[in-house]
């Protein structure tokens, strides 16, 4: 019965989350356990390896003749059961357009976790103490590039029209959902400025909290180095007011930037002069440990054999 | 009338945000600037910078007693209006106890941006084109503190309760929202083992996509160098099964880790030996240009007389 399937996910594979311990964490459906073990009545769960269990109103046809004050009373229901059978929390899934559920779980307790546009998750701490769930993303990702032309000694910068005039920086924006940070690099450079470039490293990397661009939440904005694949600029008008090869003793020394323009000029000379290893964090690509999926690890620089 | 209030926000002072351009931009409401220039009935909204409007339904007390087909006809009209007066985006703000007001904008073409705990913010583009609306937070962000004893060569390292057995890696967790990458090391460094420590230097990042345990999203990995300034461990048996202070070859060597700890370990005894200033990345806090927020700036270090 379902207390010998609660056997089996206890000592299924784990998943590896990056070497980062969390106190509690949800699998998500597509890990491919899915355990009816719920006794909440019709809200039929899956159960995870912290003691959470997850109902997708997707799947429960019969619910969709409800109204919201009778999957009031069977949420009511299902969650004395719950905390009866010891979940630690549990987990609502709701499509956008079946949002009618909301309030009724929101008046028995449960909050928004997240929400993905035509889904969202709604969750409730039923365990002792603080509620130990994990939050969701909190960082949006800024990527900048910083194209070097070593024949020329000029780097690739861009006035933004949408902003306080007369501000030199390296082309940028923010990373798509998915998208390595070297890869938004090179895209943006090519779509703010039409020079297409290769990734060489990462060279700096800011963290912002309350970040007026950002929601509220916080910013990180790193910056790449480049290496230019064409020269030829061809400016997108929409984004910027203007767009340059400047030269880079210029860019170091000029007020009409920002400081951390300012700093990363600063270091390409610095890595120009005594070589880029002394300012680079080389990027390598590595699996994870359980998950078949790769990442993109960046540090500095170690010599062969002090790597293997 | 409203055509002046909108040349007034036009020319309005423009927020800094972090030198990354963005095409589209929502400026939050707590930025000051409420101009109630919608010609949408009921529906009075705030405009932005970008000329998109934002309606937050928690100050229209009138709506409250509408039901969903009469919302939703509301805002059909309000929609013709703002197509009609060329704003590229309507927002909606809906405390999650109005959540009923969702599903009939979703009708009309509405999705979830995002939300949180008590309130979802859906969205609408009605611009031309495809959507130049930005997205939401995308990284969840994890930091793990590897604090070397230099009088000893040894390093603490932990292995989880949670996950498979002998694997040792550095303690660390989840940032929470607001919190600094330096702060988050010694946080959790002082929460799973005891330990007291300090910042001193960023060594490693490591992105990664699809992250199990981030519900999808992306993750970024950040491992810092620390000081210890306590020694005796006292762990939290509830996330850790062992914690110990380990010679740093010995961890360089084993296999009983992960691959970016080992990597860590690895630089850590080239830093050991060749000064850590080869694999540190190192801190500094700098205003932002026009928010008077701080934020902290991680690269390698210049020699002071490249640095001003």
């Amino acid at each position: 019965m379902w207390w010998a399937s609660r056997a089996r996910w206890l000592f299924s594979a784990l998943l590896d989350v990056g070497g980062v311990g969390l106190r509690a964490r949800r699998r998500t459906a597509s890990s491919g356990l899915e355990i009816t073990g719920s006794c909440g009545g019709e809200l039929q769960g899956e159960l995870d390896r912290f003691g959470g269990i997850s109902v997708h109103l997707s799947r429960h046809r019969t619910l969709h003749r409800l109204d919201a004050a009778a999957f009031r009373r069977l949420l009511q229901a299902a969650i004395q059961q719950w905390r009866a059978e010891g979940r630690i929390a549990a987990w609502l899934h709701i499509p956008i357009l079946q949002s009618h559920f909301i309030a009724p779980a929101a008046s028995l307790g449960f909050c928004f976790h997240h929400a993905e546009p035509h889904l969202s998750t709604l969750t409730l701490w039923l365990g002792e103490g603080p509620s130990r769930l994990p939050g969701y993303a909190t960082h949006q990702v800024g990527v900048a590039g910083a194209v070097f032309d070593v024949s020329t000694r000029k780097v690739l910068v861009v006035q933004d029209r949408n902003k306080l005039k007369n501000m030199w920086k390296f082309p940028g924006g923010l990373s798509e959902p998915g998208e390595d940070i070297g890869d938004t690099a090179v895209r943006e450079v090519f779509e703010e400025t039409g020079v297409k470039s290769e990734f060489r490293s990462l060279l700096s990397i800011r963290q912002q909290h309350r970040s007026p661009g950002a929601f509220g939440m916080s910013d990180m904005y790193l910056i790449c180095r480049l290496q230019p694949r064409s020269f030829t600029i061809n400016f997108c008008q929409q984004e910027c007011l203007k767009c340059e090869w400047m030269d880079l003793e210029s860019l170091a020394r000029t007020k009409h930037t920002t400081p951390i323009t300012s700093r990363v000029a600063r270091l390409l000379l610095y890595g120009h002069r005594e070589g880029f290893d002394k300012i680079d964090l080389s990027m390598e690509e590595l699996p994870a440990v359980y998950t078949g999926l790769f990442y993109k690890l960046y540090h500095r620089g170690l010599p062969e054999s002090d790597s293997v």
